[in-house]
């Protein structure tokens, strides 16, 4: 119990941090009015969206918690109501925050690229430090409240995959809606560049880059952070007679913080010559940190260095799946440059090169999982006792996450920059400022590619940690794929991250529909806008963006809740388990293809633009912006989804566990 | 024994008949000096890449031949060497009359629909009366001469499917690249329309249609169709203590080859309005036929109607799968109108939806059949005795492909009608000769398109068959995926259709690059190709198709007979089984996901021509062409690969099967 009274402090730290970081942002003036109305647009536009989305949420969260205590018990059903809550809270810190460092960025960029950097940094460095403060608190809080009984903290996890859901699902959908609507209008049709203010969607597109990459990231690896350790939680006290099974991931937890809030003040105050080295500074420095005091920890906990093993393992898989990403995304490396070169012959052959790099970067990623989980499970004897293998899997994935304070932080930093960017031009600041800037932009890039790659990691092992708690919920000893009853729920489960990506594909394009009919409008009924004599409706679009989101988000948020528990109730908790393998096999797979895909397009066209193959405004140009359209949704919306939607299912059966192990299987009772 | 020489006679029925329907083609005339010469290029061209492949094949076959006879036994290589070499006549024999009955359909349009269909079908009908009749005689020579030592007719099934992989990828990747080449340069380079005589790279595209969609397809039943059978009669001889689980397949199989006998003399006979609906009416007819007598069978063997449900939905779901394509391939739809109306805001929007539709297709198939595996299986008692649920699995695949004889003849009667509408265009006959062979031909494409929803449920059937068969061979008794090490089987397997559709992609734009090439230098060099005064060199491009394909082939090729030994070896046979499983579920909705995003593509752009949208030449016109383009090798390349895949990888580890069971496994013995 000890334990966790010093994880909350703990947590608490992290909080204090990021209060210090925010401190430190708030201090610094605005000095051009220009600058600060439009920070002023994008901060109310986000908190617009934030408030709507709220409103369902509340509605959501009622709903669920009469559920829960009515099907589970009002322990769970608290504990999902705390989840929820905190995750919204981290979310909300982090938007505020962010919405106020991308002016300051901006503000900064005159004095140079390092007070710049320290700013964006800063700015990303307080969601990061929410994201991991918010979870151990939480968890730790709960803890100590049903005085160890771990059964419930299920219901946290639940809470917080819930507001993921929202969070990635909703804010991928605003973020590309306003995206491609202000694209196809402004700088297709009205032929304007990127962030003039004269666009009447350029807000809602600022606004999207913080709901969809600041609050959307936050919460996804929220979800997978506090995921990871029930699953260790649950494991570990089943597994072990004393403590140890628990204590091991909380402390490991804990030394992940002090890591990252040592990685983030390097990276935050390094003066080097180079943004990304500074970023990597850190990065690599947190790493260290939480390797040697999982090494400690392991010996002094369990007297031997094979947790030490199975945490390390998790925590190398999500670098070099990073490293992985970079190589498919950047255009440094010769996949960008080969989708390039197809451009010249137009966008079909952009379009096929795309995708096939999209599917061929699933190959690394994929087999390191599965070194990563085999080296995990027996690495804790799990040849001898399998549980204890699926325990050793929860760490690997605890491990890969342990320094996710920095990780967001170096991710919520792209978004601010990219939104400074957005300010300094439609302010019209000089060149100079929007250089620095953009200079930080191009390295976020890379950061965001970077992350989503271990976003998709993470959810992967923390679903895997999840499936195997599950299987121990309802007590399977095995789940046996020659079973035809678990087979079918391999393949109805496979299915899913296509349904889904479907459906959020289709989505965006109906949201980017109806903002380009808005935008279409505003430059034809309000005259003067193209002079800048008149200014446009900015609040309309960003009303557009946020409605469309919230009502799109609907059918695959209910989906991913309702087919788990159909499937259970109907066919079992076997076909259960085999949906909910199946779906992480080809979650994971569409969501790499994706993600790298899009990444890969994105930079293509962006390589294009910096000279090659005829440069800007050529054929292999048009091309190339027909491939980054369509990796618009494949990168930010439909590929983050699909690491909601494997978490959000597996902890949706981790918390119906004892309902479907009594009730499961309605129809097979029938024959 | 009685039962395989009854049904060796009637595999020699069914050659008969196509020897008759052979005869028949022949002796039509052909009246035009020009549509000669033109069919005797298609002819030569198609000839000339099966002698090359055969060159190609012949090496392969020994090397098998060797490793087979060390590693299995001499009985396995010899019933290999039948497989592959009754696979190579079926589609030797097919190609010969499909390239004579193209011209001679373009010949009979002079006289009206009801002729050339006539031609057109029993050119079709001969590829899959030979496809059914050898695979039924070989099957049945090699039981009698093994004196019903079933375990080596695995070999025969992997003859099978080592040359549908030849034929399918390697013709999948010539179609296309001739396909892509023909229609870069020509038609928007050149601007010249499809099927002009100018273009240097028309005659490969005609060979192509019959490499791809009639040996390609024929060889791709060919191997569901013995496969099949191959594990249900060994699931069948380890089952019951008497023959009837050997008796009732092949009975069936007779049946099948009946009724397809009987359908096709209906469909080429039947003198309605409407080709389709000959098509449709020789399709059910012969569809009652086999689900009446499978009734009479199943209560005669087993005395009563359990084998018979089991069959029935086999069947049943093959049909509602192609129905189920038809409505999301077809521009009588919404889909495909919805694809044509995205093309109005430009190919990114075009690709999005048609990304998104070609997702959504796969939920309803794949439902589909996972309800025929539980039906299948519980109908056999499966609840009590797995391996009777297994059998009642395999039972269902081979209700799926009773009638395989007539559904390969409906569907290489549309790349027949194709050919000879281009042989029309390019001898420059009347319109209305034009507009006979054009109207089978949109017939074409949808018996296509349904023809491979088709192959997609057979191929999936067929794999879960051989996958059960596997299972009993190394001795499986489950299966488990919370084993890691078949869980990272899973995730291996599952990637490999992602790897294998990268790898067609990207063969196909190698290849149709080489193409293009070709044909812009022949239009520079060669002086009066424009004014139809110096005649191409057709066989430059016939020449890169055919290398590029062989060449193009190998990788993929070699994979996928590789990796699953390779596996098997390393990390043992449940780590063989968990991959088998992940392949075919996520090859399945690759497959599905590529063939109908690709077939809705075709005739969004075809709906556009048509007049809708603006029509031909308008931009939704050329965002459409983007989507078709790269649906070309989604349809015809890389989703019908997924097929091969699949068989192919279960089939070797059913051979392998005795030798992964002895010394599987390696690097998990080191731990």
């Amino acid at each position: 119990m000890q334990t966790f009274i010093l994880s909350a402090l703990c947590g608490c730290v992290a909080l204090a941090f990021a209060y210090f970081l925010a401190i430190g942002i708030a201090k610094i003036k605005v000095t051009n009015a220009k600058m600060e109305e439009i920070s002023n647009y994008i901060h109310q536009g986000a908190m617009a969206f934030l408030k709507r989305e709220y409103k369902y949420l509340a509605v959501f969260i009622v709903i669920l918690f009469i559920i829960l205590s009515l099907a589970i018990d009002i322990f769970t059903a608290i504990a999902f109501v705390v989840g929820a809550i905190f995750s919204i809270l981290a979310g909300y810190f982090g938007m505020q925050v962010a919405t106020k460092a991308n002016v300051r960025t901006a503000e900064a960029a005159k004095e140079g690229e390092n007070p710049a950097l320290k700013i964006a940094f800063s700015g990303g460095a307080v969601m990061g430090m929410c994201v991991v403060g918010l979870g151990v608190l939480g968890l730790s809080l709960l803890y100590i409240l049903f005085n160890g009984k771990v059964i419930y903290l299920t219901g946290f996890g639940l809470g917080a995959s819930s507001i993921a859901l929202f969070a990635r699902v909703g804010g991928g959908i605003y973020t590309k809606a306003a995206d491609v609507g202000a694209d196809l209008v402004g700088k297709v049709e009205a032929g304007i560049p990127e962030d003039d203010p004269r666009n009447p969607a350029v807000i809602a597109d600022n606004v999207g880059d913080n709901v969809g990459d600041v609050a959307g990231m936050g919460a996804d690896l929220f979800e997978s952070y506090v995921g990871s350790l029930i699953s260790a939680i649950t494991l570990g006290t089943s597994l072990f007679s004393g403590k140890e099974g628990v204590t091991f991931p909380i402390t490991l937890a804990m030394i992940g913080i002090i890591a990252s809030i040592v990685g983030a003040i390097i990276a935050r105050n390094s003066k080097g010559s180079n943004p990304q080295k500074s970023l990597n500074m850190g990065t690599y420095i947190s790493g260290i940190l939480t390797i040697i005091g999982t090494a400690v920890l392991s010996k002094v906990v369990f007297n031997d260095f094979k947790a030490f093993i199975a945490v390390a393992s998790g925590l190398i898989v999500g670098l070099a799946i990073g490293k992985i990403t970079e190589m498919y995304t950047s255009a440094d490396y010769k996949s960008v440059k080969k989708i390039a070169a197809q451009s010249e012959t137009g966008a079909a052959t952009n379009i096929i090169s795309g995708l096939s790099i999209g599917m061929l970067s699933t190959v690394f990623p994929i087999i390191l999982i599965a070194i990563g989980i085999l080296v995990a499970y027996f690495s804790m004897d799990g040849a001898s006792d399998s549980t204890m293998g699926l325990y050793g899997i929860a760490l690997s994935a605890i491990g890969m996450l342990s320094t996710t304070g920095l990780t967001v932080a170096v991710d919520a930093y792209g978004p601010i920059a990219d939104n400074a960017g957005g300010i300094a031009e439609m302010s019209h600041m000089p060149k100079e400022v929007r250089q620095v800037t953009d200079k930080l932009d191009s390295v976020g890039n890379t950061t965001a590619a970077v992350a989503k790659g271990f976003a998709i990691g993470s959810a992967a092992l923390t679903a895997l940690a999840l499936f195997a708690s599950y299987a121990q919920a309802v007590d399977l000893k095995s789940i046996d794929i020659l079973n035809p009853v678990t087979l079918s729920g391999v393949f109805i489960g496979g299915l899913l991250p296509f349904l889904f990506g479907a459906l959020t594909m289709q989505s965006v394009g109906k949201a980017a529909n109806q903002m380009v009919e808005e935008v279409r409008r505003q430059f034809k009924e309000i005259k003067g806008i193209m002079e800048e004599e008149a200014k446009p409706e900015y609040g309309k679009c960003v009303e557009i963006s946020t409605a469309a989101a919230l009502k799109e988000m609907l059918l695959p948020g209910i989906l991913a809740i309702v087919i788990p528990i159909l499937v259970g109730v109907l066919l079992g908790v076997e076909a259960l388990a085999g949906l909910l393998a199946g779906a992480v096999v080809t979650g994971v797979l569409m969501a790499i293809m994706m993600a790298n895909a899009g990444g890969a397009w994105d930079n293509a066209k962006k390589y294009i633009e910096g000279g090659a193959m005829g440069g800007k405004g050529s054929n292999s140009h048009k091309a190339a912006v027909v491939g980054d359209t369509v990796g618009d949704p494949f990168k930010d919306t439909s590929g983050p989804a699909m690491n909601i939607l494997i978490k959000l299912m597996t902890i949706v059966a981790l918390v119906f566990a004892p309902v479907l192990a009594q009730i499961g299987g309605v129809l097979l009772k029938l024959i």
